[in-house]
């Protein structure tokens, strides 16, 4: 047994690491000195406010040197979801000073953060173009070159979709982007990625990627909630969202965070150190899902990518009964699941649309008839295979008794 | 001795709690379920997420009691800078809905946020009026009167200055608004207060000051840094900053945080019980320093009002030596007592310019030639008799060789 299960109740089975991860405890240490002992204000200028500020600024170099910039690079925000408005809304409002009707893409199967900035960008006068998805969940790049204009001023697309764990090819997109921004000597379009589902299973770096914004999210990583990063590369200009002082270069105003920001730079060290086993040991507990759902559950559709994906996603999409219960069946699922002690998710924590009309990624896949008899279940570092297989039995018995 | 004293190194006196206050014990226990045990997304629908989000809506619900709003009036944001700019951007996006060039009061001594956002909406088409303040730093009721137009949409005025310590009439503001409100058969203008520096030793019931909106912050009530709020009366509409899910109503995207939200809920309720006790415990500290300044000091200046104070700041100015080191005398001062163990601030810690060009603030008192000589002697609940005692016998000695 390891903490984590001694921790939440007996019998009780998480698989839905994608919605929250727990705090690990040498990161919960690594923040407890800065609640009331080294609590002063990091623009304090006697010795101790120039301490955590030094801290601070330490956790900037060792962030940027991982993920390949310049400390300057990382910009500390309150969540994945600041970072993706900051990203699109912030970068907007600068390209408006250069082009007249601002155009962003995004694809189909977006998180609702980046979705919801795209559709302000039309609203405050730009444009929006979304590139499909095939069935699989991987962009077109073909359309993508298609949808490029010479008024789109950014791409931004999701590293690892945290519904269905597919992984876009961003590096590709990045290609593509600097060859249209050498042919049309513009410094735009610029690409930004959402990669909040990514470090602790994908290399983030940013210049393999070849993304100008990276996205990453303290939740999803065992590190705290309340804060998340925006990397960029080279000079990208920002407009901030919100303001004031004169914080993060002007970029992000509000006090600095030495524990929040502490908790996050060692989750993201723990989750690069660590990044390989983990990986391979979840893509096994991956493969077993399938094998049995497969096997015992023949009518269910296991969503994503075959070659492509996060070792710790699984969606699966089981066909509705003929007696039908239409926009409820994921729900009820994920009820006799709860009841059985096993917590999963029926997707994106962050959007409310979805328990009313279902998944808009399952959509995207070409599969609206699945879009609410689909459910995620997620699996990470305190996973024991022991209640992994427990759990897909429960979830097979439960699958049993709904499809027959 | 209490814990704070045994915590901080040996013969430092922390004087600048309106810069920073360290996080009560029983806050931080409070917080310490979530990060690890009870770290569930409160968006999850299995019992542990249904659970935590129980749990922030409770303290929504009690912070919505002492501050005379309904549960659904309490924005959780991330600290009092975002409140401070949801309330003035998101005010101003709704505005334009129906007024063609909306216009914004503040007051000449509003915090960087506030100033800065009401910036921003002239940039963005809106326009921005200053009412000026009285040598004590008391705005003009006159002046307020005069200012207010058909198209001014919010009026966005501190209750009390983190940088002297003066209080607003908010409440007599208040009744203004409401007979403009009514004279023009409007529901605007609004009015806005921050109101981060006050809940230890004010009454912040939005009724009583008879204000819209109310900016609070964790990191200025004993609380953690990373979340504040934002209180509404009425059915006061906001664009979010943030978009994305469905978060506080739609007005602010982005995973709740029960952590940092009870710590902040726990924290409130503590300034409101302990208040009136510490209120007058720390205007006897504010009486001993100026009883000891004048007669040590008589060339010092107090700044700020005798009557309508907080009570635990003093602003205190020196005027420069004929050797005069102009621009630097402030600091040159923070430096002494930082080498003599006492932690003072020059004025607001979120504000960049000021170490360039002395404080706003000071000079909106109309002592233009003190805005780079003037210091922030701020104290707390965990200030001794004895250490104040000791920091304002330092600070005299200091004062009288820089002086002589």
């Amino acid at each position: 047994m390891n903490w984590f299960n001694n921790l939440i109740k007996p019998k009780r089975i998480y698989l839905d690491y994608a919605a929250a991860t727990p705090v690990l405890p040498e990161v919960r240490q690594v923040m407890e000195k800065y609640w009331s002992r080294d609590f002063y204000n990091p623009s304090a200028i006697y010795k101790e406010g120039l301490k955590v500020k030094r801290e601070v600024e330490e956790c900037r170099i060792r962030l940027g040197r991982t993920l390949g910039v310049t400390p300057v690079g990382i910009i500390f925000t309150s969540s994945g979801t600041e970072s993706d408005n900051l990203a699109i809304l912030g970068s907007f409002e600068e390209a408006l000073k250069t082009i007249k009707k601002p155009h962003i893409i995004i694809s189909a199967i977006e998180h609702s953060a980046v979705v919801a900035a795209a559709q302000e960008i039309v609203r405050r006068g730009g444009e929006m173009s979304v590139v499909q998805v095939d069935k699989e969940g991987v962009i077109s790049l073909e359309m993508l070159k298609k949808l490029l204009k010479k008024n789109t001023f950014l791409i931004s697309i999701g590293l690892a979709n945290n519904e269905i764990g597919t992984i876009q090819p961003i590096s590709k997109v990045g290609r593509l982007v600097s060859e249209f921004r050498k042919n049309n000597k513009s410094s735009y379009p610029y690409l930004h990625t959402d990669a909040s589902t990514a470090p602790s299973y994908l290399n983030v770096d940013i210049s393999s990627l070849q993304a100008d914004f990276l996205t990453l999210d303290g939740s999803k990583i065992y590190g705290p909630k309340g804060v998340g990063i925006l990397a960029l590369r080279r000079d990208v200009k920002l407009r901030p969202l919100t303001l004031g002082g004169g914080q993060e270069g002007g970029r992000r105003a509000g006090t600095l965070n030495p524990a929040l920001i502490s908790g996050f730079t060692l989750a993201f060290e723990i989750a690069m150190r660590d990044r390989a086993r983990e990986a391979s040991r979840l893509e096994t507990f991956r493969k077993y899902f399938i094998e049995q759902v497969t096997k015992h559950l023949p009518k269910a559709i296991i969503n994503g990518s075959e070659n492509n994906h996060l070792p710790n996603i699984v969606s699966v999409s089981l066909p509705a009964s003929p007696a039908g219960r239409p926009g409820t069946l994921a729900e009820l699922i994920l009820l006799k699941l709860d009841q059985a002690g096993v917590m999963v998710s029926v997707g994106s924590a962050c959007s409310l649309d979805e328990r009313v009309s279902g998944s808009p990624v399952i959509t995207a896949l070409g599969k609206k008839d699945l879009a609410e008899s689909t459910l995620r279940f997620s699996f990470g570092r305190f996973t024991t295979v022991k209640e992994f297989k427990e759990a897909v039995k429960i979830f097979c018995l439960i699958g049993e008794s709904v499809l027959k």
